[in-house]
């Protein structure tokens, strides 16, 4: 029964929230949690509807990540920014794509499996940044840039990955087209999309109400234009957070549409996504596990921390950059999806992707604060 | 493709949203006008996924409903009020079940044509009492009051009806038993669950997104309550509406629900119902939808202008009181919806339902603006 699936879900999330604030973690980490556990207890299935609500759970989410992009402040970023996010978007990638060679994969799961590794969360981040005071510091900024920087480098890897999965045949064929398109269309839309959606927003008035209708109408349509030429839907609707976040509307558009998501579909999204871990297949790639896991968390600390160290940055506040964009959440999700729902990758990797955004998660405050501790050494030396 | 059906359906609702505006129109009904072109055209038909999100569409629209009628102001309410009511739901019930076994039709199928024409739809009527700047004033009271008790009175024949309608065999028996459940649980919930909200709300304290969360759950659990003893869900909703409204976070609570609803659930149920409509089949029926619609207006007028003479209102003020009684919309909609999908009524009879929606909401403005210069010359007299 399909109101009572999602009741299911729905307490199941609000669960977690409980339980992850309770022990001082992410929110997300408690509902993937609970997803895992009800899925693997046969509680709830994943039927038909759960999929689509978590789908349009995934748009709003990714529309919300495009939106706390500011286009405007992005451009103040600095060179150290992008250079810790792009040697730790490479070097994770990398890593992940010969490991998984090396277990026996064959090419497009094993750039799956590297993509997964690519994307720090912002949101995630934030939280532990937050929670350690140092959000607004030196280094804090450099974190949160980087991992925004990075946020983009993996959305247009995704991109990618997802035109390759869906390509009919001659898959690497394609492969120069889809990466023109998704490039065209971020161009076009950080230009001509923000020059529109600032002129338009001056003239319109609009009613709260309508004006939530309206971003999901856009939201929808950016998804299904994606989609039209060739790319993932949720390319399309980051993109079209990336544009209203220049609309004079902004301020009442991420009030509306985060407390519209998170009460339904985001958490939705996230418990379903616990749905699909298989212990007993998770079971089975015990080592592949361990060594991807630690792929995750060395590539970062060397990738980013090799950045930071080359921008001047000490060793300690280098390494302490590498541990902050360890943890993987949001986009790592969407690429095993796609590559799961593309029969690319097998639930026994889903389970490992869904391990691995808990891993990441646990593992970086503790690690972060005992690195930072070092970094306060270093800056009075 | 399920983002592109929700698309069309959000295209659709908006559009009629803002031609409704134009012509000074309640937005639902172009949402309905819109549900009904498109479906027509064949642009969209009714899948899955729509038919679900508009099912929570009326389980968010019956909470605030229920929401919206507070017991504190229903307590207060005086004896002409429940005489309009009650008088305005037996009347328009006994004719429309009466012409239609004129007409042919069987037992089960003539109570529900009954049942559609007993509930006056109090956000119609506001909409148009607002329009006309008299819903402060005395007979505006009556008016609205009547209103919310007879919504009462629709909700609890509608839960009857659903009970017969879903009654496996031996109908009639199981009358007493749905109609005794029914009627503990709306005291049950009077009572006992007004009493439990207000301690609970008093102890907990809850985040702005967390309390959304948990308002659907609450809204979800109560709907699956009601159908587990016999019910429709919606009635579950309603009461939880009621329950809820006398909590401490009411006014955070319908804030959240109703921009939560109004962008998305709602006008998509709206849109779904007009989907509904079978240019065909209605066309079939003229004599019996023209009879009907009479009826439709006619039983309200009679009925509720009886309520306020009887309660000592002069003859134009009692006048203008039927006359703003006739607009129905959602309880008729959902009883339509409930026989439609129970296999008791054809698509002819919900054309003619969607019709008498048009119809009576059309007819009430400007018959009200012409009665009611006679109540202001009666009142000078």
């Amino acid at each position: 029964m399909v109101i009572k699936d999602i009741l299911i879900v729905l307490i199941a999330a609000g669960v977690g929230r409980i339980i992850s604030r309770r022990v001082g973690q992410p929110v997300i980490l408690g509902e993937i949690l609970m997803g895992m556990l009800i899925g693997n207890l046969g509680i709830v299935n994943l039927t038909g509807i759960l999929s689509d609500l978590a789908d349009i759970g995934v748009l709003i989410l990714l529309f919300s990540a495009g939106f706390s992009i500011s286009m405007v402040r992005l451009k103040r970023f600095g060179k150290s920014s992008s250079l810790v996010a792009i040697l730790g978007v490479i070097i994770p990638f990398a890593l992940g794509f010969f490991a998984s060679s090396y277990f026996g994969f064959a090419r497009l799961p094993s750039l799956f499996i590297g993509g997964v590794l690519v994307a720090t969360s912002v949101s995630l981040q934030t939280a532990i940044l937050k929670s350690l005071r140092m959000l607004r510091s030196n280094i804090g900024t450099l974190i949160i840039e980087s991992a925004v920087i990075d946020d983009i480098l993996g959305i247009i890897i995704l991109a990618i990955l997802g035109g390759l999965a869906t390509a009919a045949g001659g898959v690497f064929l394609n492969l120069s087209w889809i990466i023109l398109g998704a490039v065209a269309l971020f161009a076009l839309s950080l230009t001509l999309g923000i020059k529109l959606a600032r002129r338009l927003s001056a003239t319109v008035h609009l009613r709260e109400d309508d004006l939530l209708l309206l971003t999901l109408i856009i939201i929808f349509s950016f998804g299904l234009f994606a989609k039209g030429v060739g790319l993932e839907m949720i390319v399309g609707s980051f993109l079209a957070g990336l544009i209203l976040s220049e609309s004079l509307f902004a301020r009442e558009i991420i009030e509306e549409i985060v407390s519209f998501g998170e009460a339904f579909f985001v958490p939705i999204f996230f418990v379903v996504m616990g749905l699909r871990f298989d212990v007993h297949a998770f079971a089975d790639i015990g080592t592949l596990a361990m060594v991807i896991l630690g792929v995750a968390i060395v590539s970062k600390i060397i990738g980013c921390g090799l950045g930071a160290k080359l921008s001047n940055f000490g060793w300690k506040a280098s390494l302490a950059t590498g541990v902050a964009m360890i943890p993987r959440a949001e986009v790592a999700l969407i690429i095993a999806k796609i590559g799961h729902e593309n029969g690319i990758i097998g639930s026994e990797v889903v389970s490992l992707v869904l391990t691995l955004v808990i891993v990441t998660t646990l593992v970086t405050l503790p690690l972060l604060q005992r690195f930072l501790a070092g970094v306060e050494a270093e800056a009075t030396l």
